[in-house]
């Protein structure tokens, strides 16, 4: 009912009086007056004047349902949406809710994951609403090995939907590592459930630095806050997130990967430059030549010999 | 308890007291006596000769952990076993469990499956306690292409196993059916979790028409009976299922998958076969030529351009 009334106040042209509020929920005015207190405590500025009635002035930062959905451009990322004020891992919760059958679209929020998980097993710190967690439910269909473009996509739209909010423009490190100025400002992770030749969904996780203070990240992360120097909306950047993932999504589909690589090479912080990478043999270095058609890197040893990594990390 | 029980009359060499089972067990005499009922419900035929006590006479043919595991040659596979009398799908169990952390080698076995499934979505059929229904854990770790592979092996393994136990030399029909007189004896379904670089785990699902009579199974499959004339144990068999697919694992982890291909090639019933499949263009035809290293089957065409075939259906 929360949710209905945020979004019946922020639709209401003047102020809405209690009883139009009551007869519009199909709740008593005892109820609506109670459910307005607990909104102020969630946050939201909820002016009432006497015999008028009330009228929202302002919105906390929080990635509700209500909050994401309000004024959202898509069409199937985020129009089913589960928030957690906190959770251990949005990856998991999305991964279960797909096995349960949640819709393509589907995506999962929370303030702060007790357990966030980065590529690898790897840990990711959550600072509560100073962040966006959020996983998303992605079923694209075809073999296993088309989930690597798909996480190359996600870092495109990312430091899109970020340069569209913020005017930064963060620089791909391959695979899908956002950076600015060499620091950590987004990390994706892709997980998937296939089966040898069949995907079955795919899970795309997103952790993005947005208001989050120097002390709660790590020294090799930065925040969008950091960088601009004040605070960013997360409602407004997750929104603007959603809409260039499936945008991209959806030109995939028809078109093929070629427009998004192209885009990738753009704002890629890797070609071009020396890297360093752990093989088998031990530590190769050599310089990031071009993103192979599958989502490769091709790296050109100092033999002038070209190699392809599919996996792994590399240091700039 | 009436595993442990079994498990004591199992290895007593003449018969056990009432007594002597409450002492080893810690209950009462009453509770024994309680359980040994329970279990000659189940078909356990268990002889008891007042003032001598309890004998062992014969097993029913279940898939029972007690059953299972009394006997079984292996380090790892089935070390840990979840057994149903019935469930939806032994698949989703076992991603279940590995998704709370069961360890490798966890298996899930069914009397029968109300919902199972085959590749592709594809249903399969589950007569009750007349075939093996089973799922393994595994965790082999790597990256998302090393399951076709993987799937390869278990066709290998099923394949020996059967041969052992039975003398019939199931043949495999790319990528990982069995085939007896070109009938499908048995099916696999292989699924993972995985990043986009790692698997976090596979499930390797085994459905084998063991006593099965025709009316219970459609015209294009056939069961071990059947070829045979009588009935199979299904302990016996799963047991040396379980062995012959941990020892080609374990060959594999230390020296790659050369033998097994070997083995593959051996009892594959497309090689040197007129095939046709489904490409994007249409149908295709041509002539199976060998399995590429990664698993995918390599066809001539009529023009003599040779492709590589990684995923979908074929037909003999």
């Amino acid at each position: 009912m929360r949710e209905r009334i945020i979004d019946l106040l922020k639709g209401a042209t003047s102020v809405l009086s209690g009883e139009e509020l009551s007869l519009s929920l199909g709740v008593s005015r005892t109820a609506v007056w109670k459910c307005i207190g607990e909104l102020r405590a969630q946050g939201y500025d909820i002016q009432a004047a006497s015999r008028h009635g009330y009228r929202l002035v302002s919105c906390p930062d929080l990635l509700t349902p209500s909050e994401i959905q309000f004024g959202l451009r898509t069409k199937i990322l985020g129009r089913a949406c589960v928030h957690f004020d906190s959770i251990a891992s949005t990856m998991n919760e999305a991964f279960r809710l797909a096995m349960e059958g949640a819709s393509e679209g589907t995506i999962v929020v929370a303030e702060t994951q007790t357990k966030g998980r980065g590529r690898l097993g790897r840990s990711w710190s959550s600072p509560k609403s100073k962040g966006i967690y959020c996983s998303i439910i992605l079923r694209p269909g075809g073999a296993p090995a088309g989930v690597a473009p798909l996480t190359l996509l996600t870092a495109v739209a990312v430091s899109e939907a970020v340069e569209r909010v913020s005017s930064v423009r963060p620089l791909i490190k391959w695979p899908n590592d956002l950076l600015v100025k060499d620091k950590k400002l987004c990390g994706i992770l892709t997980e998937m459930r296939a089966e040898t030749d069949r995907i079955e969904f795919v899970i795309i996780g997103i952790g993005l630095n947005v208001n989050s203070t120097p002390r709660q990240l790590v020294p090799e992360a930065v925040s969008l806050k950091q960088v601009l120097g004040h605070s960013v909306s997360r409602v407004i950047l997750l929104q603007e997130v959603l809409r260039a993932i499936e945008s991209r999504y959806i030109d995939v589909q028809k078109n093929g990967f070629g427009a998004t690589f192209v885009a990738w090479r753009e704002r890629s912080a890797t070609i071009g430059r020396k890297v360093r990478f752990q093989e088998k043999g031990g530590m190769m270095e050599g310089v990031a030549v071009d993103l192979d058609s599958d989502g490769g890197l091709l790296v050109k040893l100092a033999s002038g010999k070209i190699i392809k990594k599919i996996s792994g990390d590399i240091l700039l």
